[in-house]
């Protein structure tokens, strides 16, 4: 961790920051953005913000004014030019048990990291599939709340550096997403994303990514899909906000090339800059 | 908050006491037990370690010895007579995202606090419906882990204490148990209880009632259990390590009186005492 804000206060010792009685710790009570700093800039910050806001609605948090966060997030950032910028908020201390009270304060958490090792997009990663299945749930899905172990778990069944991502079945065998990013299919010309009806992350990237398909005027269709789509796929590619666009070329014994949709998005989100 | 001890260290500053890398904070990476301390022993020691230590072992977390945990929680609660202990188990700092690192050592978390008031069996309670559903994943079923946004929306539904508990359905409309307790159903002599292959929190207490019925010879049946046997059934009881066994006197239009079977269980495993 390079730099931590907790309720606007630079933090020196990282190791003891945080109260024992966060719901955040003691519930999973929260939620949390993952942005991209790229040239000293926060990418797509509106659509971050925006998603924030609305998960703290979903889950009756108060959500900080974007003002604020944004002073925050600038002041954690410093002159640093690439970095990934974490965002946690919390119900804050308080409550007797599950309960919270209704005085409590949320807890912001805002920190700089490292930006991971990132491979340009003509590259292509290898995926695998996670045994660990994602809970259904209509009324959580689509949140980036912190009840992550699902997410912990999937990525825990490998070691090996060269796959990248696994991808994630539901409960019910539906393909979801990756562990850490949403997932696109291109079929017969036509964009398929998972329609994010009873699980997985509505991630920033996701809707960048399908908006760029609207102006490039490919067809959009966010449904069910299912594992065995894929056979017949024409591209598969996974999308988040710190790693951009990355195409699958290997699935187990399937192999695709880096395609023209992926790289049109790519290019149209400007994201090698 | 009476006392706490993180890693075996006797915490001064409760408000900063934990790493912000935590990743029970970050991801809810972690379980926990909630224990009742009863005349200044712990009671149901042994089954809440074999339940810790088993819940480590699901999630690959190095789980403390018993011995260590026993010398902590001694420590904690000196000489209270009365009170809830609450153990924390997360797997520590430390991994890159969601993956954590294979050198990351668990972080212990003992606390003590005020027991809630509690009312004596006789009284019954009354309970509600939850609308939050429980979401179902066999491979997370049953363990107290940290991710518990689910029961914290639920009692977040009302604010009458009139009503002590809320019943929660899983997604698949099933009755799992209530939002800090397992639930119980006696049904012509039967004691029923869910299953929980795919959801709910496996109880020290419900163990306890289920040995307990079985030296008492009431017929058990651990099943899938739907709300609408709740209108046949001539006892509904709730359960948890905190507050032992509490009858269920009112849901919505329905009533019941204390009964024998509740009674019986509560009287073998002494809990008024």
């Amino acid at each position: 961790m390079k730099a931590c804000l907790i309720n606007g206060m630079l933090i020196e010792d990282s190791t003891h920051a945080i109260d024992v009685m966060d719901r955040g710790l003691q519930y999973g009570d929260g939620l949390f953005e993952t942005l991209r700093v790229a040239n000293g800039a926060v990418r797509f910050w509106d659509a971050h913000y925006a998603r924030l806001q609305s998960s703290c609605e979903r889950l009756d948090i108060p959500a900080p004014t974007a003002i604020q966060l944004q002073n925050e997030a600038s002041q954690v950032i410093g002159s640093t030019r690439d970095a990934v910028l974490k965002i946690i908020i919390t119900r804050g201390v308080g409550g007797r048990g599950y309960r919270s009270s209704t005085k409590s304060l949320p807890t912001r958490i805002i920190s700089l990291h490292d930006l991971p090792i990132a491979l340009p997009l003509d590259g292509g990663i290898e995926v695998r599939w996670c045994n660990t299945r994602l809970a259904r749930n209509a009324q959580l899905a689509g949140l980036k709340h912190l009840n992550r172990l699902e997410q912990v778990l999937a990525q825990n069944e490998w070691r090996d550096d060269s796959i990248a991502e696994g991808l994630m079945m539901d409960t019910e065998g539906e393909l979801i997403c990756a562990t850490a990013a949403n997932v696109f299919v291109v079929s017969s010309g036509v964009l398929v994303t998972p329609d994010l009806r009873f699980s997985g992350i509505r991630g920033v990237m996701r809707t960048q990514v399908l908006a760029a398909a609207q102006t490039l005027r490919i067809e959009i269709d966010e449904r069910a899909l299912w594992p065995d789509e894929l056979s017949t796929a024409s591209e598969v590619f996974v999308g988040n906000a710190v790693r951009g666009i990355r195409s699958v070329v290997k699935l187990e014994q399937q192999t695709w090339s880096v395609g023209s949709v992926a790289r049109s998005i790519y290019e149209h989100l400007q994201l090698s800059q």
